[in-house]
């Protein structure tokens, strides 16, 4: 049976040119680069060069990049490194951010800390307006995510960061959904997550940028690595598979996404053919690959079974909270309600995504649809979606 | 130039049969383990028998196992959750462990918690007694490493763990150079650090091993993966890899410790040949694949420079220290003065050594050493070693 893969957003094959870069790392070139030998020193050069390659891609400081074991430790290094360095008890986030900030947020709140998470609209966008009001002087953090991981709405980083500035209050953005996937402007972020394996890089591999100024405390105490904020010997082969992953979005980035929304859009299209159903996220402003999903009377998760079957691997939204039985904090915040939360798909398109690709999920998903409402139990409350105005043009 | 590596003890070369078994997971068995498609059930299948394998190793149960991105991050993950997780503010381990336990103790000091560091004998030993007698009404944790990862001294773990289990006190123990190298009886031991690449596996892959029951608070909060425990997308090619370094280890653990401790005595009876060279860490008790020494007048930065002109690659004790001009805690803890301290050389066997290996580097050290003694600024404080009773039948 023919695979399509159309879950990019929970995870990307690595790319073969990153394979090739990081191989010779395993093995032959093997040393722990805080030795002193030549293995080491080996070692040291090609970490050296790759946090150079990933700082000018990101606008930043080699001495800036943080290597992390990926996106999840990142974000809990951000918040409890800054909870922990700060005296200020005060952090404001949002109500759709990763599940990881959401968990974190909770155990900081039974540690002291107070936690304001803003709404957003129901296109999924924070109103930078809303930031403004929610610091407060002991405000210690604002996070604010650079795209949403679910529903691929692209947040207005730029003008938070800068409310978050002129009030002298630090800016965090979890990027792991957008960064190597849209340009990203760290003017005013002094801290941002990314993760290797969303961008055809390895698993295990992420940073957290620092601004140069900024103090917090390690996550990860260790030898000394990493500036002396995490410790352990450093995943070589691994932060030379995230550089060199880097190094081909860069390349590639701009004629990507251009190529990846005229497939999407057309995905988005097709889709929205099926009656009762609607776009989640925002028409314009959502990352190239992102197109989600509600369809009324049906469980999103009986969706993802049948198209598995006919081969087509997709998601309901996140992969990291997809066993939960919960529906997504991210639909709910958005305003739908729990049956409708419970029938969302998820279809993130990627590198190896061709137009025959969307074209075979258009094909199938009617069907696939129709064949599921049939078996519904919720038939009963019909209730037309809103339409949420994605159009032919966008 | 031939190149002898003699320091497995920092980090060790990929096995080929890891390499061989990590592959097909980097980009053809792409999936996220917490995806429900199909490919996402072929990596939670890979992850799940990994952790059966390990645990089997180890004898543990699956559920015990807790896969993160290392050795430091396990530690951190210990006793951070452990101290987070108890109301007990009082936590015993050694004055030998790994930098990072020292430094998380340090950070923990600043959080309300009293840290008490045993100290060791000359061989570098913990007495259980010193256990015993440490241990408070608001002890919430002990911790002693399993071997050291300078000298190589094989701690009383077992009778440590007892004292502790009849005190009602969790016993972690620091295994990240013992792991796979020497077998480790988990029955009093109820939380346990490993790490992948000390044994032919990947880098930025660990475990803690955390005994069914015991409570602590996740250092990483996540989307629910790794029992709730750990957060982050699963490094699903990097746990193969560590289970397939586990299955190694396994079949050749005893084999090979067997053939790298004679290696390894051949080599310190070598070395101790050298006027004013002693060996470190206990004679009997330690791990197949180190030696250790000191040797006087020297400084064993300028060693290991030397050594690696000539091809050899070894260190001055641990990797994760390496940069720093301080004398190891560990050498200072066993007695050592500070200028003996520095002039410290540790050599670590490991799966490619050969008798050759050590012919070659018992060749030209005392050489090596002669020349860096004629250009020392110590030698006026001439001062005999102890011998330390290392005799050739150990």
């Amino acid at each position: 049976m023919k695979k399509i893969y159309m879950d990019y957003a929970a995870t990307s094959p690595m790319d073969k040119r990153v394979f090739a870069a990081m191989k010779p790392y395993f093995s032959k070139k093997l040393g722990n680069a805080s030795s002193l030998h030549s293995f080491g020193q080996e070692a040291k050069k090609a970490m050296d060069s790759s946090r150079d390659m990933i700082a000018k891609f990101l606008g930043a400081e080699a001495k800036e990049i943080i290597f992390t074991s990926g996106g999840t430790e990142s974000n809990n290094f951000a918040f409890k490194g800054i909870a922990f360095a700060s005296k200020k008890k005060h952090i404001v986030t949002t109500k759709i951010e990763h599940s990881c900030i959401m968990n974190l947020c909770k155990w900081l709140e039974t540690q002291g800390f107070d936690v304001t998470y803003l709404p957003v609209d129901s296109h999924g966008l924070v109103d930078p307006e809303n930031v403004r009001k929610a610091i407060r002087k002991d405000t210690a953090l604002v996070s604010v995510m650079a795209a949403n991981n679910e529903i691929g709405t692209i947040e207005p980083i730029n003008e938070i960061g800068k409310i978050c500035r002129e009030r002298g209050v630090l800016f965090h953005t979890d990027a792991v959904q957008a960064f190597g996937s849209i340009k990203i402007d760290i003017k005013n972020v002094d801290l941002l997550t990314a993760s290797a394996h969303k961008l055809y890089g390895p698993k295990g591999v992420g940073l957290l940028y620092v601004r140069s100024g900024v103090k917090l405390t390690p996550l990860i105490h260790g030898g000394g690595q990493e500036f002396g904020l995490r410790g352990s010997t450093e995943n070589v082969p691994g932060i030379v598979g995230f550089a060199k992953a880097v190094e081909i979005a860069k390349k590639e980035m701009i004629k990507e996404a251009r190529r990846l929304s005229a497939m999407r859009n057309k995905l988005i299209k097709n889709t929205l053919k099926i009656e009762n159903s609607c776009l989640n996220g925002h028409p314009k402003k959502r990352l190239p690959n992102n197109a989600h999903f509600a369809f009324k009377f049906i469980e999103g998760e009986a969706l993802i079974m049948m198209l598995d079957e006919k081969g087509v691997s997709a998601s309901t939204g996140s992969a990291c909270s997809s066993k939960s039985l919960e529906p997504s904090h991210v639909l709910l915040a958005i305003g739908l309600k729990h049956e409708e939360a419970h029938g969302s798909l998820r279809l993130t398109l990627g590198r190896h995504s061709k137009n025959s690709d969307v074209k075979y999920v258009s094909k199938i998903l009617p069907s696939i649809v129709k064949d599921l409402r049939k078996m519904s139990p919720f038939k009963e409350n019909y209730d037309f979606f809103p339409t949420k105005g994605f159009e032919e043009d966008h």
